[in-house]
């Protein structure tokens, strides 16, 4: 759900165009307290951000951990130029532009590794994980949040609804990613060797009471970004443009007097045994 | 997910086998906690619970308002006859074989109204719902808790596994119940006339960290749940017997090392505005 840490060729990404920056901002402040309640790091630890994008989750981090040190990492200059922008000059934070299946840190180098919204743009998350553990210290924390969009749940119901998500999701897929990888956070950080996994879900839900989250949520960042795809969705033969325009229109619905929606974040922590 | 409060000729009925009473039993002591947090009635209160069934719930209503005084109805003698010998004798609890169309209570006769799994088996929620609130007195509170299977989110992701848990949804649906409605909390309890209406979800999330929810969620309530129709579905045409075992296996796999498993419950709190 925000800006991809590598762009691929061709393919989807998301998270480049001047209104995504917008909603990625939007996002990243309604969803703040929901995601990044818990995550506080001591006085003087080392903290790398794997793909911070354009910093919408530095803020946050910067806000809960203000006397940590934080590298914020990401393979794109241009949104690592707008992180800057947004944020410097900062003492706490440097800027770093690497790959993160290539991090160019010694062994060891943090304390903590904080990733939001990144393993879902890549095709080997398993091997991102077990590479990034490397520059973790033995005994440090890896946190790792995603969405997974197979949590959806909406009122109105609409199956053209679910088939525009069901785009969203394929497109994402085609380009290497996985909008369902939430569900596996547990699996892939044993997997990556990572101890004491614990996973946590996070859930948004917004009805008309909260017309906060509605705005916020519902119709500036789910229904958005799904929204957000729809020249690819069709260039891509995997709807039409008619069709997709309804299931989008279902999504706004569910933001109306009488409508739900429901969204499940996965938070995961873990440790480097070392 | 429990007993239904209303029998019906034929059509599918979940919580009358043995077997299910055990079930129902295993799940609402998995599930206590996260449902009944935030439930507790002042001493003196009269708390009707609306479809009772066999005391899965009553139990942990009796444990969370030690001093409130509760009826606890239900359409079928057997069921609350199970829950009489399960709970009796009890003093804060009387017995009442209504039905919750028509219940046979002055207006006004209670402080508060608890239904949990009930609305899932009602052809007529919103009606349900109106009419409760004539027995409820102005100023009084609803708690009202519903699953909603399109919640079930799995690893691994299994078409079989999907298929299985829609041929329990389209069952329940001919018998004309709901397993979708937690989304539909919000406007069910507006358009009956509640107000002050906040529905929260209650998120189960199982994987091998956590063997105690995986055995008595995923395993013991989720998966036997969809297994108990397998009869029924078979019967009904909706799939074959080796689809659907395939599907129960698949569910059963989100039980075992690497698996995971996410369904969301919705809780919704109103008053009865007079």
């Amino acid at each position: 759900m925000r800006t991809a840490n590598t762009p691929r060729p061709g393919g989807y990404v998301h998270g480049y165009a001047e209104p995504e920056t917008r909603r990625l901002g939007d996002q990243a402040n309604t969803l703040a307290a929901l995601l990044h309640t818990g995550t506080a790091y001591p006085a003087g630890s080392r903290v790398l951000e794997v793909g911070c994008g354009v910093g919408a989750q530095t803020a946050h981090l910067l806000a809960g951990s203000p006397a940590a040190r934080f590298v914020s990492m990401d393979l794109a200059a241009a949104s690592l130029a707008r992180a800057r922008a947004h944020l410097s000059p900062h003492p706490s934070v440097s800027w770093c532009r690497a790959d993160l299946f290539d991090p160019p840190f010694a062994d060891g180098s943090f304390d903590h590794l904080f990733l939001c919204f990144v393993l879902e743009h890549l095709a080997h998350p398993a091997r991102a994980l077990a590479g990034l553990r490397r520059v973790l210290r033995p005994g440090g924390s890896i946190t790792v949040i995603e969405g997974d969009h197979g949590s959806a749940v909406f009122h109105p119901d609409s199956a053209q609804a679910r088939a525009a998500i069901g785009c969203q999701i394929r497109l994402q897929a085609a380009a290497g990613g996985n909008a369902l990888v939430g569900r596996q956070l547990q699996p892939l950080l044993a997997g990556a060797g990572y101890r004491e996994v614990r996973v946590r879900p996070r859930t948004v839900y917004a009805d008309q009471t909260r017309p906060d989250l509605v705005d916020g949520f519902t119709r500036n960042t789910f229904t958005a970004m799904v929204a957000a795809v729809r020249d690819d969705v069709v260039a891509a033969g995997l709807s039409t443009r008619a069709a997709f325009d309804r299931g989008v229109a279902d999504l706004h619905r569910t933001g109306e007097s009488g409508g739900t929606f429901h969204y499940t974040f996965f938070k995961a922590v873990a440790v480097n045994p070392g």
